[in-house]
């Protein structure tokens, strides 16, 4: 006996990674929900049958009995969407980036648009789940991280946490992603031959992810410089982070910070002092991975993290946060 | 002293390779024609100044003095501006499919449209040197071959003159190219998430360049088969040619064809027998680079011929019609 | 309650995706067999346990109680490894081309040394099994076949047994495949800056796949011609089949051959007549994609034959064959 | 008239590209010095005739008159061949790192051995011309710096000269290289396949190219960050760095700070405020490219420096030495 779990945005690459994560779990069946053809099809050998299909209308997803829905659209997809979803009696977890900051105000700074649904911007959970599981349990509405906020925070908070950081020196985070990242459409600047023997640098120090690491990682503007970058692979998001912390005698002090924090944490794994993951060490997983390097004599410290951007960057995440707040073991179809 | 060469479609590839090699050419300084701005430029760094521009106009043209124009624009374009510029003057030379095909009738059904501009298409001069220098030298509208048929044509036609082919057994030419072929524009299908990690086949059978091949290597289109096929690189094609030629001793009688055939061409260089040129022999060159495999025992032969798509394909190979129509070295700005 | 099954290789691309599969099939238990250590490790999250290990002898797996061993190692180690691990009562899997040409005279004149195993070559079931299921399922020795030949035989078998092949204009089958393929090790030739960028041809008329697809779609020497070529991906193949087959109405008599031979395979997939399957249709997979193109004018075809090198070219074959030889489901952990 | 320029070490990438300069150099003939086949050449067309050939030893250099040797090889025999190239009469440009450190302990801190040619690291001049051109005007032995450095000192040593730097804070240089910067030589770290679809950080903290940083951008080891980081690339070098730098009212006042400093310099671009430059602006030219973005609110700032590891970052800056030293003008070849 399965849920139904809807998917509006099943064409672009989040969407896509959700559906053929769901169609792997074994306590729900996905449903495809027509919104726009804004992105092709790709083409299909003979007999494919995919998932069925309904309207992307609450009134649809409210009589086939759809439990959860997923929003892989744009923001403002999401937006309108949502509080219709709910209306319907499912529950949401939105992909975009519509309830992800706290406060309307810092909504609009980012974003250069007011909010038109505060009342969800309060209510909504932030779906990463090492920080805000049992919020995320009794939540009917999930607002999926970004994918590079979820690398930085999982990396950043438990060194801000521990309180050895030297704020005065601040934090940079050099982020770099696969174009995947970018979404699935027609675009000169992700287009092969602009992309390929290229890499690039973009929203530096202003790009829309920062005010999630922020208020998440507990850490003011001017202690938290950001750069994203363009690698040119399909997925995969590795962030370099660099700190001051005086006195630790040693990487393995860093270690046991980490070890100690995810203790238990299913999609999180650490590295020996000393060795740092790289993209292909979590492509196609939920994983967030993370090592350190550690210069003893001057204090400086230096954190990769890795993530799938389509994995524990979205998709993974997502039905990570799925089986949260439907109930299920938080690792179904993501091991 | 050095004249005028307009280039329209300046923003596109071939027309960006165009410039690149016009500002090395001793004889002449490039102008941009500014037609459209269906592409974006390139972020410059400060203090950039590039040709200088005019607009896409006979009348511009004719007032300024240029000598010669390049089309690198689609070829509804190309058949619009061609006329207007050779009334204004210049010398045009044809990057698109504007005027490659001899009758109307074969425009007709391979492009599905009828051509607006047949008396042009009877004076245009097919810019392939190796076997039309003399025609070319005394054109003024010259239609620079596609990429694909340049390939096939400087492999195939030497062993269809030389009366070896087995003709019922017919000519297979699997073809495949960099992203750069299909133009700079934003398209799903050449976005670099669809491209990357992937290959695939496309108008098998039926791409408009067969009829440029079969028409400067007479063949009949029940002798010759076609795929293209897009590998993700950004520039660059090998065609791999199959064919019957029984009775030939040796792989170097195939050389030797093709030696006694290209004999003082500055742009073909063949391999020794048995040895074969790969993509990145030509990249960034006007050379055709070809090297051959036989099967004495039973007859068969592989021609290998690889060109850069931008270079022989395209640009390179327009300024090397540029310089016979204009009297230069053949060779300038291309060596 | 598994079985176990030895993995001989395991550190290389194909060890390394049967290592994969194997850990996700609910009735096998896979084991390390140390052998060489050719190639490094990748390095490992904290904590990571991957599965047991043992010494790679007859001996050790004897004592283990070992039902299946996979040998995805070269073929001078399969050759020397398989008697021994038949002697300690395990069944194998050998992805080598140690076992797959039916006598030594050809296994001497393409690999030019004597075969030192002949009574296994005469023992060993060729691990195609769309053709050889029955045969498989009662073997201790499978061959599994060559990645290459698996998309070549399961996309000109059909039409050979069909009766339509022009056997005199002969088959051509242009074959490109990902850098997997030529296994993991250090080479300048497939260094990243080698192959990046570039596209080559090797093996032309000559590759020692080429006995592999005669014998098992029963074609002559002299009416196959086929080219191996390397693509800047990770894993996947295509291959691109020329052939002439007068007298079809339309492509959709070809499509009805295969859907008639291939009625019920799980993991032969076709396409409606004129479509046909990229390389990323089949990535990760043990699907084998055809689809076809004809031009009843002239009587030529064209079939696309896809597959995963690392997929259905090697570990989910060899899973597919372990599944018959076991007893299991056939597609088992493939799905 | 020409003099003659030898290279030792023409095989590998950046050799190859040092070959191909000064192939277009009026001034110069090369010769390729014949050391080790530690490399495989590529295949060559018929007929082709390369540049002439010498031993690669100080008498056949001193017979010839070579009048500079570039020696593109590893360190250790760099600093074999070069004292016997200066005794044969030979100016030379050493693109190892051989002679780049001032002092033997930093050496030796760095590269673990003991310095054998003490007396020529005293006597060498560091080839970063922007700082240090006439020293290398008369000098005999040039030490073309290392690539990253050349990126990094280019970017940092102005807001050092300035004055606006935060020390205390420190400055982060997340590095970013192409895989040509790892040489040409079989090595399954940088083969096809552990590097496409894959990114990974290396020698976080202690990569050898540190100490060049700090010695010619006058920092001490606390004040630097730096970590390297590969990219699916043939060629081309990104380094995004981060400093703090309070009280600059804009980006406007930093790029006036590079204006003031490299003004008249051929070879360093700047972007308008805002803007940084990509891999592909820089790749096959001798150009570093340099743009900024501030956060006058909390004095961060971003500097984006890019070069082409095998120009600016190898074979044409030794070009621009070589030019120096020998009396040229310092742009020949190079634009």
């Amino acid at each position: 006996m399965t849920v139904l779990a809807g998917i509006a945005g099943f064409r672009g690459y989040s969407g896509a990674e959700l559906v053929g994560l769901l169609q792997r779990h074994p306590r729900v069946t996905p449903v495809l929900l027509e919104h726009r053809t804004d992105s092709e099809e790709r083409p299909r050998p003979k007999g494919h049958v995919g998932p069925h299909r309904l309207p992307c209308t609450g009134e649809a997803v409210k009589e086939a009995g759809v439990a959860v829905v997923f929003l892989a659209t744009p923001h403002e997809v999401a937006m309108e969407l949502a509080p219709d979803m709910l209306a319907a009696g499912a529950k949401v977890v939105d992909l975009s980036a519509a309830f992800r900051l706290r406060t309307p105000d810092v909504y609009k700074r980012w974003y250069k648009e007011e909010h038109s649904q505060t009342s969800l911007l309060w209510e909504a959970a932030y779906g990463l789940p090492e920080f805000y599981r049992s919020r995320i349990a009794g939540a009917t509405l999930v607002s999926n991280p970004g994918c590079y906020p979820t690398a930085a925070n999982l990396a950043i908070r438990p060194l801000k946490e521990a309180g050895i950081l030297d704020l005065n020196a601040g934090v940079v985070c050099d982020a770099k992603s696969g174009v995947s990242g970018a979404g699935r459409k027609a675009s000169l600047k992700t287009s092969f031959c602009e992309v390929t023997e290229n890499f690039s640098a973009y929203s530096i120090l202003d790009h829309r992810h920062v005010p999630e690491v922020l208020q998440n990682s507990d850490l003011e503007e001017g202690q938290f410089s950001f750069t994203a970058q363009l690698i040119p692979i399909h997925r995969g998001i590795l962030e370099t982070i660099y700190f001051r912390a005086p006195g630790l005698g040693s990487a393995s002090a860093l270690v046991e910070i980490y070890e100690k924090r995810y203790a238990g944490e299913p999609f999180v794994r650490l590295y020996d002092a000393g060795k740092v993951p790289d993209v292909s060490a979590v492509n196609g997983t939920n994983f967030c991975d993370i090592g350190v390097k550690y210069d003893p004599a001057n204090g400086r410290g230096v954190v990769v993290s890795a993530i799938d951007n389509l994995g524990k960057g979205a998709a993974g995440q997502a039905v990570q946060n799925m089986n949260l707040i439907l109930g299920f073991p938080e690792t179904e179809a993501l091991l």
